[in-house]
């Protein structure tokens, strides 16, 4: 029983994600609290983002068109379009920022490559998710790339199926224990976390509630390819 | 050389779509009139879209981030933010729109799928695109569902490879001459056109620069399981 197959997140695992949201949502904070100090911008973005997520789903514009809508409902409707216009902007440029790789990233993926198939397994908007790959450089290193609305048990369930996958030859690394580690173990597959330094509430899960096995932690990807020997 | 595999459209080829667009499209035009007599926002518009494409891709969520911007700009920034609320409405109201089918959609795959695999094919966002394909009803004709961002030449070949596809044995049905005949037919697969009442200008391709061969051109998709004898 050996591992043959590697599957990576790439938000917050190959690439800083997170981080763009979280400089955004300072500038948002900022933004509103001008034209009204007694507003809590984060806790409503946030509910307004949960709301949105059944029609909009992830990504960054879904991101954009929440914080519109709680910049009008949070200042009754007082915003100037001059100021919205500037949210706008906020979202044209965190779809155009460059794909920061985090550390270790390239080279731990150049040696992985030549022992495993890598799948690259993401959530989110299709178009800024090819779009971040094409420009991470990372593109030749994956044998197959999946962009899925949704990391759950049945979509996990349905790549095994169409790539033709057994569960316990597979290993999916990821920062997210939610979409990346839970519903992998929870298949018999094996997961590997390397926790992010933000994480995103939605994304978290109690440690009680987490599988007891079938899992292993790191800091960083460059120990990835000991701890995938020792699997 | 007999046809296997039967892809398909899904918007404006199976179900209803770019009525949606017209409809706002019109709200659009007399919001911003309103504000400004002498705008031409239709075409203020289509540019905003086509300078978005490549930041935003297709789909409901650019299709309405383009709209507040072109709404922001045509009117000097002077609409006010319960105006431009109007319009994030507009988004979240075509996002949640039934999935309206087509005349002899359902009957029609029901009974090729009696004899070929069939294949939605589709180019947009992928949460949209999915949830639109669930409200359906469709979703358990298909044998896989390819969901890109772009439909081009090389984004054919990867399908047809990695499903080991034949492209003489295969025959891509839409809407699209430029993205579900062209590329397929230059790659030696067979295609048939169902035009739609209304075509976007971005989708449209001269007739004298069609390829000879390799398609055909039906008027609804009732006839498809006749041509596809005869092909």
């Amino acid at each position: 029983m050996a591992v043959r197959v590697v599957g990576f997140d790439g938000d917050d695992t190959l690439w800083h994600s997170e981080t763009r949201f979280h400089v955004t949502q300072g500038e948002f904070r900022e933004l509103i609290t001008r034209h009204n100090p007694d507003a809590d911008p984060d806790t409503r973005l946030a509910e307004t983002e949960m709301k949105n997520l059944a029609i909009y789903g992830y990504g960054v514009k879904s991101f954009t068109l929440s914080m519109l809508e709680t910049a009008i409902e949070l200042t009754k409707a007082q915003i100037s379009a001059t100021d919205l216009d500037v949210i706008l902007g906020w979202g044209k440029r965190m779809l155009m920022e460059p794909t920061e790789l985090l550390p270790g990233v390239e080279d731990t993926l150049r040696a992985l490559g030549q022992r495993y198939d890598l799948l690259l397994i993401t959530k989110g908007d299709l178009f800024d998710q090819e779009s971040k790959l094409a420009r991470s450089g990372l593109g030749d290193l994956f044998l197959g790339v999946e962009i899925l609305s949704e990391k759950d048990v049945e979509m996990y369930h349905r790549i095994f199926q169409r790539r033709g996958i057994q569960p316990q030859d597979f290993v999916m690394v990821g920062n997210s224990l939610r979409s990346d580690v839970v519903p992998v173990v929870s298949l018999g597959g094996h997961a590997v976390h390397i926790p992010y330094e933000v994480t995103w509430q939605h994304e978290h899960v109690p440690e009680d509630q987490m599988p007891k096995e079938g899992w292993r932690r790191i800091s960083s990807i460059k120990e990835l390819p000991e701890i995938l020997d020792a699997i």
